[in-house]
């Protein structure tokens, strides 16, 4: 497998990512022989996937391809089941379908988990067994990793804090309960509380005018900031991880919101013991990074079966 | 070490009890050889150990000797950190003393994990891989299990479900929280709400009066019971077991609670995968058949090593 290379493909509803490493390298960081961003992809995108992947490669032999999709996926199969970014996918046998367009095997993931992988073992998490991953955008999407490996339960279904009721009887979220941290947090909740107060623009302007004190950000944010507080207070109760990581579209930029929860969390924290609560470090490359494993992976187990 | 036995004891305020086993049976439940409790120890509790130890394995050649104590234990070098039941253990370094009085190796751990290990390998867990138990009483204890093995997280403290705050700003926790699942749900707490609508004795006698449909019992065993199961849907969302376990000394003779609150998880998850919630099944011997387990587990690495 020396001189044999893999490709990540993060595939977004914009963009895809991309990240082409060695196939032969240890369990570390999968280096970039090469790394991108390529346009967003439209119709027929098994074949135009096939191209970017034949492009990125050009000049190395390629062992194996994953790629990660915003979305719900059967991994097994290699199916999309359901992508609300990427609605052509929908259904498609992504993984097969690519796999006899290139000729080498094909993984198909879900890109949160690419990402909480990769932040786990080679971002902010490296060097801790016991992690846990949290995604702050439109939704909030929690990952826990024991070893580099997502531990998601009994029914893949583990670690949704997006989900955790921190105010009974609140306002009605998407999944159906009332008062779900992501009804508070969310990049959308935040963006109503804000134009409720004068603001202008998305949840994004809310954290830029935090960070220069306008009083009309300042209490939005510190209310915001104790939801989260009171949502990882639990996490801590439940699944005391070693470190928890906050990344995503809302955390990425302005990191004072993740600081002012970690303080709160430390303030009110009882019987708990608190890990670093810490951003993540590998940004929007995450995904790319873990999808490069995953490929890596895959060839290891061709090479070995 | 066919013919060898193994002994587990399970220390309690009230009474100890026992259970001796084979040591060289296979992975299945210890089954007893000899079963039974003892009367609570007093005074110089290793040499009464030790002592009951000698009487219950007489005739039989002891390989390996395992306590459940209820509070802290350090399991590395088998002190009693502190036990509120038991307070002349604090600080003992019980398995050491009691090996040497004994002449074979003696481990320690807590009660309430013996217990769930038990119920998660071969009570009501049995067959399923990922276990949540929990133990309702003075307080609420809970473990998550995979593999029959305690996950408990980077500090050992996890699945804390009665420290989930399900009532924010509500009544303050032993823990220094507002609003715990144990401030709504502990015995205290029902036996409180249960004298304060007018009722007699304690919580069992609370969950009693509520099996004959008494007007006073039934509103507070039904608010407990929303409580409950407002707890174990965070602890879907963040942990997805694929079953509930629930035990301990209010769980044990009137399961209507358990069944109330397995009735409103089920009408009110929404994302969720709810798995069977289940009375345990080895009620008060869950802990000495996890303890002599314990103890044949000893017993093999003794030998191995």
């Amino acid at each position: 497998m020396i001189g044999s290379t893999v490709l990540g493909l993060d595939v977004g509803g914009s963009s895809v990512k991309y990240r082409l490493a060695s196939a032969g390298q240890a369990d570390g960081m999968p280096d970039a022989i090469a790394e991108g961003v390529a346009p967003a992809l439209a119709e027929e995108l098994p074949a135009t996937l096939a191209e970017l992947a034949r492009t990125v490669s050009a000049g190395h032999r390629l062992a194996a391809v994953a790629v990660a999709i915003p979305g719900l996926v059967d991994e097994a199969s290699g199916t999309v089941i359901r992508s609300s970014n990427v609605p052509a996918l929908d259904g498609r046998a992504l993984g097969p379908e690519l796999s006899a367009l290139l000729g080498v095997p094909v993984s198909i993931l879900n890109d949160g988990r690419a990402a909480a992988v990769a932040e786990a073992r080679w971002g902010a998490g490296a060097g801790e067994r016991d992690v846990f991953t949290l995604a702050l955008g439109t939704g909030i999407a929690g990952s826990h990793l024991v070893d580099g490996v997502i531990a998601d339960g009994a029914h893949g279904s583990a670690g949704e804090l997006g989900h955790v009721v921190v105010e009974p009887g609140g306002r009605l979220c998407s999944c159906g309960q009332r008062g779900c941290l992501e009804t508070l947090l969310g990049a959308p909740a935040l963006r109503r509380a804000w134009n409720a107060a004068g603001g202008e623009g998305s949840a994004r302007e809310l954290l830029a005018a935090y960070d220069e004190d306008d009083p009309r950000a300042v209490p939005i944010v510190r209310t915001a900031a104790q939801h989260l507080a009171d949502a990882v207070l639990t996490l801590l109760a439940l699944v005391d991880p070693g470190v928890v990581v906050v990344g995503g579209g809302l955390a990425s930029a302005p990191h004072r919101l993740v600081e002012l929860a970690a303080g709160y969390v430390a303030e009110q924290a009882t019987f708990h013991r608190v890990p670093p609560i810490v951003p993540a470090e590998l940004g929007r490359w995450a995904g790319a990074v873990g999808t490069a494993a995953e490929a890596r992976a895959l060839a290891a187990r061709v090479v070995a079966a």
